[in-house]
């Protein structure tokens, strides 16, 4: 499945999710559908979030834990009934790793992937858009709330989420047949505000202070680490996957965690790979995310660094591959707008 | 991680494939690798082989079945030690399968991705570049047997496998960053053998009958589909995962197979995405894998139809995105050397 990650100049795209509205096929986001008797409990276990939290009609972010605290992957999870969810996931298999839990579990689940493919509508106009099309009960939504709806027959769920701090929301396409149809329907509302399909935006989320999986945080890392401690809900009373591990990770502390960094010197081009970052010649540590920030006049990003290099001001030495060395500084993170700091939708 | 495709145009590397010797780099196909008390328990539970038959020191092709018989690989997998196994996967994460599968197990094991990339030597003359590296220990190994040695230091498993019908092994570096040294060392005792560095043939494997998963069977198939039946030990008295619902699907019979097919007309390119197959103007396929032959002079390739319309001789029209219907025919699979038939390492 391929994913459209830009159209044009990823800075020219930047502007246009500042100041009018974006439209992403993001249809390379499958889901993971949970029904049967046992979804809740089921799904509650996949999770660190309390889910007898979330509502019917309610979306949460969360991150799904393997057994050692690992983070597997960090989707939106929507409930769509008592016993029926989705997870809209980030670049890894959780259909296959939720069928081997379930294998032993005892519990009656069904597990596959639906027919259901996002779009993301993202930008300051993005609320027109939307009213045009659903009408008022959609701009109503609060925050990771959602609406299951029709759009000229179309099945969709339109949910208030998204992946750049903007004001944002994402139209799930419940029949591929009818991708282009509901494409082209978008595109004729948004046209009075000037919408634009482009890819997501690397700059815009990583001055938000959203995570990319796969980047900024692995198997390997754990929710500490990497600052989603939040979404660890300490009440929660079921023993869900990794709750062991964790409980020991935040008693001990964890080694190393992902810091803010500005990297100085000439406008960079995003990392495709992680770089080296040396910190006061001792630990090394590694950038996960970096990029050229145009309205901060920045490159900015995250470090994972050893917990003992992480306080703010530390002086880190980044290499970049094929232009060299690079002073950066530990900073804080989101960039932009901290009391605006929202998760990866 | 990238995986190199090709070097060249893919028929001049085709025909090196066949008249010298290839070098590729798989990197990309990761391990799972299982030890711990009850590893050979555990890994004899996700298969239907018997891997009590599977010495130290041997491998085998194997799939890696779910619990409604669903192909969610199919490795070539190594036995290391009574209780130490590798399986070298296609593109899908075994890992997060095989770690939700141990978790409510009971069985204890280390599931992990080691520091393991593979490279393959495949041609006429690998023979001859792998008994110049490893002696003639490595050219006396049966087919899907290995050797575990060194290369000027540098760890290695060399295998009597690959994927191409040709004589071949594989060379499993157990050490990343001595990555660019053994390239080299084989390149070197390649010279004088015409050595050169291609991507996998695609057309090499479709003329010798070999599978590809994500493209000629998925999740969504079994084994009896694509006629992989002879990976199920009939023997084997393990509640291997997916057991029952195979028993049944083989009694039962299947609903769709893999069939050979011929393209009639014009040089094809290779299908980036399934093409659908009309059957007799009723049931519909679809061509999982199509591309030209230059020895054979035909195009080539698979479909998945209904049992009723699979026999040999059977009329089908294939639709080429873009370029139109053609004229296809059932035939048999492989399409060289059938009595050489082997599967995908």
């Amino acid at each position: 499945m391929l994913f459209p990650i830009c159209f044009d100049d990823l800075e020219a795209e930047y502007h246009h999710l500042l100041e009018h509205v974006t439209l992403w096929d993001v249809a390379v986001e499958r889901q993971v559908e949970i029904t049967g008797p046992d979804a809740f409990a089921f799904t509650n276990m996949l999770t660190p979030r309390d889910l007898s939290k979330c509502a019917v009609g309610q979306g949460k972010y969360v991150v799904i834990t393997a057994e050692d605290g690992g983070i597997i992957n960090d989707p939106v999870l929507l409930r769509l009934g008592e016993n029926h969810f989705w997870l809209a996931l980030a670049d890894s298999d959780v259909l296959l790793w939720a069928r081997g839990v379930a294998l032993k579990s005892g519990l009656r689940v069904n597990l596959v992937e639906p027919d259901v493919s996002p779009l993301q509508v993202q930008g300051p106009k993005a609320k027109d858009v939307v009213q045009a099309l659903f009408g008022d009960a959609v701009t109503k939504l609060r925050y990771y709330w959602f609406l299951e709806t029709k759009l000229d027959g179309i099945p969709v769920v339109v949910t208030r989420t998204g992946w750049t701090g903007e004001v944002g929301y994402e139209i799930y396409l419940r029949d591929g047949s009818r991708g282009d149809e509901l494409w082209e329907r978008i595109m004729q509302a948004g046209k009075p505000h000037n919408i634009r399909p482009t890819g997501p935006s690397d700059i815009r989320r990583v001055e938000a202070g959203i995570l990319n999986w796969g980047a900024d945080m692995t198997l390997q890392n754990n929710v500490y680490e990497v600052g989603l401690g939040h979404l660890v809900d300490a009440g929660k009373r079921v023993d869900y996957i990794g709750r062991v591990a964790l409980v020991r990770i935040k008693a001990e502390g964890v080694r190393q965690t992902l810091v803010g960094i500005e990297i100085e010197g000439a406008r960079i081009e995003m990392n495709a790979v992680p770089w080296a970052a040396a910190v006061s010649g001792t630990g090394i540590g590694k950038v996960t995310s970096a990029i050229y920030s145009p309205r901060l006049k920045k490159n900015i990003g995250y470090a994972m660094v050893p917990i003992a290099h992480s306080t703010l001001g530390t002086a880190l030495t980044v290499t970049i591959p094929g232009s060299g060395a690079r002073k950066a500084t530990v900073v804080p993170r989101p960039f932009v707008d901290p009391g605006k700091a929202i998760p990866k939708s």
